[in-house]
């Protein structure tokens, strides 16, 4: 199959220059980069979360930005079926490889050649959201990030899709970080709650990174979608453009978001900021967040268990409960004079910054004890989960345990211990990997 | 509960002298029509079929408009809860309480007090739809009717909202009766199709009328809804306005539906009408489309059933074909001069066009015989379908049931035979009331 | 020249009974009227205000409504060719036609047939209006009618240009009786301010009656068009629909306006009433206002007086004073809960809402005295105005000066020097007829 | 007077370290830039032309982004009242403030470091115009740019009012220079013409540039401003993205603007492409047009008359030559494949495309003779022209004039004679500079 389409937007309008920088070539880095995701939001719909796999798949896949004086026209060469109907790209698909186009060349021309210095992270995260036109600063306020799984039981996804219809109600927007499960379940159920509500600005974002996209493609619901240069950066776009997080069940990621956000909430600098976080699920979920709770005890302790809210099987008062805390949100903004959009005052360190390269090396190094600051202790354990999904799920990580075997996590015992039990809970529940196949996993966990 | 709401559109906008006509009295027909269909619509979401029940449960319920000299409100008393969010109206159960307003005012003065002669019955059809802004002359021709059961099966209801979905990725808009089931799925799912395709003007178009609308009460998603004022203007409407005709699986309501389009494109002066009509639904029912395949052959010939296409289980298969369809009914249309958006030159005979009142001595009054013409017999087996609906459902067939005892429907021998089995299916399939309780026929099927 | 063009709006969307109204057949009263209109409408920008010239030089014209099953078509026989650009029509002009088959459709299928009773003429202009769709009771009030002569000077001319300037920058809209001079400048005007301002909801909206559109056929800026049935239905639609009158030199028409409103305002019911009315010009039209300030004075009295303010030469002034007197306008409408857009708790006394014919029996039979309650010299002087009117420049009064002669007013001697003395520097100043033939006064002015 | 404001679009979207960069502070040259160019806007209305009186008048007048945690404010200190209505800021002027602060902040992070190649020129063009939203490729191409004097008679000012409406009325859209007379004409005219039209997109373009914005301060009519940075880059993007070019009558800005289209389309590798140029004024501009086209015939010769067209006094016959103009620039691009909105391959030799810096030295230096090829006499005879303009309007030639005495400018002795003369009759009918005070050269004109 070969497909010509034309870029929405303004990407459509390419410079000369612009055009020349995407020249098709496999030793070009920026090529790889932006086919690999270009091809990833393509093949959203397929059924595996095994980003190697998906490469392997589509490897004749090529894509080429044609220059063409009246225009730019993106080329597609063996793309997946999934994205086309009757032979015509979805239109949601269509706006997504354009966002890819969008980012790839924007962040590059900024700021691949630049260094990033600690300073200038915040800003650059908030200038590639603003070249996407994510923050609308006219708008209300009203923006609610969920976290959740990829992998869930259709019993969890159904009370995602209920989470969200509730919130639509309630005018609330979606973000996610755009994959299946319990990123796509609330923007499928805020799209009816909008649209009873008459509501045609509904807006699910999503944010996603390279390494993750093709493992977690963007559903094509999604209809504002940017691609951050690394997880950390997306990590600070979620905090700082929310008025809300609800985390739903999930694996080793959502363990990875919940201990960054704890982590960044527990800096004594940020103690007067608002912001409502809720852990949900349906009532086959109870277990799931107890022991994710005690986990959270034992390592953060009772301060960190203190900045969320545990709610089981309602999902109105999910609802109800973040259009109170967002009420709080504005009020403390108004007061300090923040912007409703993207939070510029929350204070974050650089540890949880500066990307973190989940090779063997890295993760054996990491401290995990109790004899850190509490902030330190969530910035590494944030960093174990990051570097297990890693090994679970993309590209780069999968061969890297494929060669080297599975990552050495290593710190006080009590702690380990208690990860064991979590990571074991994970597994047994599929949290992992898509279910189809047996989970083998990517780590072991040694108890110094 | 008490609660005072504006109207939308221009239906703040009343004269004083329109107000007077709608004042709160128990003794004033319009206003207890005014009220019974405001409180239908306001029902939506309730789990009951039976509209006597409804009438009941909801004794108190009261509905004003206010006079205010700055515009006009609307006044509840006691609404059911189902259409309130935190205390808030549900937008799209605010717009339909304004299109009762509107469609009951607009009759009203414009025709209940009008002698309609056979003649005009189409111009009054057309009258009402361009009053509720539903004919779009500059937008693309593509409205697919979808008729089918308010009970049916969760796997039939999955189908339809696959085939809405497939529908909506392919651009087309969405009629129907408006009640759940089968008229509630196809929208459902052309709502995510339409999501993903970013088409923010989708139609949800829902068709009903006065003694359907508690039974069959508007979903939300529903975001053009007409009150027509019986049930064969309805259907007129159906088949006017739209491009396609889809038929799942359903009861006595669905045979009715599919009988009234069959006679009158039996009709000689209609042998060149282009009308894509499908019969479709999932693997489980291909039984059930086998039997009614039959009953149409049995009754009114292959020529009848020639005039439209089964297809099982394959949703894309539907939307393509319909597209297919679409490209001649346009050709049809621009060859004849007719318009792409009411199709004036339909024939249909003044046996489609007249009410009829589904009592007991006009039940057992109609003929049914092979000794008919084709249309005629095809115009009373019709009627017979709609009294049945009547005695299930509707207010004033229940409440006649209960008194007088099931109609008596009696006919050929043969034909009686098939049509006692086919309700038998029915009645087996939980196709004539919503589940839950125990179903007593409201008919006797009396061979003659 | 023939051609033919779509109308605008829902107004192809008519039913063949509708069509079947307006067919072509110089019998048919109502054909006249909308041929008529429409011609009227189409000669827009001639420099004629001498409607039987026009209708006599366009006697070929003719205009059909065809019918088309695909919508109706308007054909044109003939039209006057300033309508066009290089053979299409302008765009104003063409919803301008639409407005004119909307409004005669309209008004003859409610009311031509129907009894107006006393009671329901607001109810009948409250309609018209509404079925115009020029009631947006979701916007801003900010109405300002300009009334003024259709004959002044240059120097005049951009004043209102001036004062319509100021007025756009300030976001009111503009109302005039759509003719040229000072219904056009204040329009143009505000086409900049409003452009300035970046305004691009604009409304240029214009009142006409069939007796008055050929001598002042609407200016294709005004962006929205009523036909309303008669000269008082237009005034009262003028008068509740305003929040600010503004007057502009002008003739006899201008005199009848300014007498309509201040013998409404006079009505003790209204004192409570808040309308701000702003008597302005030039530097040269000082005199001028001295003049109708002391025939104000002379009949109507001191409180009649203290009802406008005099601005000259100051169009910022008056663009602000219309600002303060907003305020007080939405200020006493929150009060008393009287609607934002249509004035209903005005008090109009049948004297001024039911048609005067102009006829010489009529003319002769007037009151002109001191005797009179003020409210009724005023009704009867604004009479004397109409007709001078009609006598000037409308087909039916110039036919009948032809045969008859003129028009003979007699009443008090003290009103009618003053009266001869306001009419002789009418027509010195060339107010009564657009310059270019001598004036021949259509009345005789006797003293009592 | 001391204000705050909201800048419009995304530019109250600001990152921490952008608003460093525009910090009040005289020494800072970026903050120079922007205040004089934000000064320039503001001023809209005044009526000198003499950028360095204005920069006199307004010494006080201060400018500061103001870092609000909640977006951007502008603060004005002691602006012009021009901008203001009753204390408020025209919306028209914001937005253009609005501009200058788009522009310069982008101008200066993308380009003020960075060298600029002779190769990069166009791309920069490119990207300025498309950083200001200026390309709209889903719209249709219809840009008619107009130059001509800023300082003209009220009768040819007239003209190019008409000549926009004419434009107007056939859907052109408007490009300027945007200052007074020849360059604010068109656009008022248009906006008459789009409003009869209905066309509520109408553009009306202003292309500016530092050194020229006091002189020729943009007229709040303009609804897309932007500043390029140099002449030459404003003179490129004027012709890459016009589709037609008219020519009022003007002085040595407008002479200087003819030199440099004709200069390029005697280009060789131009000799394809398609552009039509209109020169055209009143009936009173006959001999002005007269004048230039015998001194364009004399030095560039017979070819370069061929490339235009003089139309006298036939407004109408202007716009209809530009729609088959438009027929075939459409049909050119179509067949070559280059963009309708920026034409790429039109050849702007380097001589056009690098800043000619007017100083007394570099315009004693210029070439001006008949042994040159006549694309470089062209080039260098708009040097001069440049020259003249800004001894006569700029901030920085008017300064250099009145310290070193007027340029020095001499040539061939047969090509300096006529510029002499041509020069002499600028000088003669007013078009140096608005009337007012006696006009003093800035030059002497020296045969060789």
């Amino acid at each position: 199959m070969h497909i010509q389409l034309n870029p929405v937007g303004n990407m459509n309008l390419l410079s000369q220059a612009e055009v020349d920088q995407l020249q098709l070539s496999a030793s070009s880095e920026l090529y790889m980069l932006y086919r690999n995701c270009s091809l990833a939001v393509l093949n959203a719909g397929s059924n595996t979360d095994d980003a190697e796999a998906i490469y392997q798949k589509y490897k004749k896949f090529k894509i080429e930005v044609i220059r063409r004086e009246r225009g730019v026209k993106i080329d597609l060469d063996n793309p997946p079926l999934h994205a086309f109907v009757d032979g015509k790209i979805i239109r949601g698909i269509r706006e997504h490889l354009s966002a890819v186009l969008r980012d790839i060349l924007f962040i590059n021309s900024r700021y691949l050649n630049m260094p990033i210095s600690s300073e200038n992270i915040t800003d650059t995260t908030f200038d590639i959201l603003r070249n996407a036109n994510l923050i609308l600063p006219e708008t209300e306020p009203n923006l609610i990030t969920c976290w959740g799984g990829h992998s869930i039981s259709h019993n969890e996804y159904k009370y995602t899709k209920d989470v969200g219809y509730q919130l639509g109600l309630r005018a609330f927007n979606i973000c996610t970080g755009c994959g299946p499960g319990a990123m796509k379940g609330p923007m499928k159920g805020a799209t009816i709650g909008h649209a009873k509500q008459r509501n045609k600005s509904g807006r699910y974002i999503g944010l996603t990174e390279p390494s993750i996209i093709a493992a977690e493609p963007p559903n094509p619901i999604v209809n504002e979608l940017v691609i951050m240069p690394d997880i950390e950066k997306r990590l600070e776009a979620f905090v700082r453009m929310s008025h809300g997080l609800i985390i739903f069940p999930g694996g080793a990621g959502t363990a990875e978001e919940l201990l960054y956000i704890l982590g960044i909430m527990l800096n004594e600098k940020n103690k007067d900021q608002k912001l409502p976080i809720i852990l949900t699920g349906p009532a086959s979920a109870k277990a799931y967040f107890k022991e994710i709770h005690a986990f959270i005890g034992a390592t953060l302790g009772e301060k960190a268990q203190s900045l969320y809210k545990i709610i089981i099987n309602d999902a109105p008062a999910v609802a109800r409960e973040m259009k109170i805390g967002l009420e709080q949100v504005l009020t403390h903004r108004k007061a300090t004079g923040d912007s409703f959009h993207f939070n510029w005052s929350l204070e974050i360190e650089s540890d949880f910054q500066h990307p973190f390269e989940p090779n063997h090396a890295n993760m054996a190094a990491l401290n995990i004890s109790h004899d850190l600051p509490t902030a330190e202790l969530a910035a590494n354990l944030r960093r174990v989960f990051s570097g297990i999904v890693a090994g679970n799920v993309k590209s780069g990580g999968i061969k890297a345990i494929r060669e080297l075997g599975p990552f050495q996590i290593s710190g006080d015992k009590e702690i380990m211990t208690l990860m064991d039990k979590l990571l074991a809970s994970f597994v047994e529940q599929q949290r992992m990997k898509l279910p189809g196949t047996e989970y083998i996993p990517c780590y072991n966990v040694i108890e110094e």
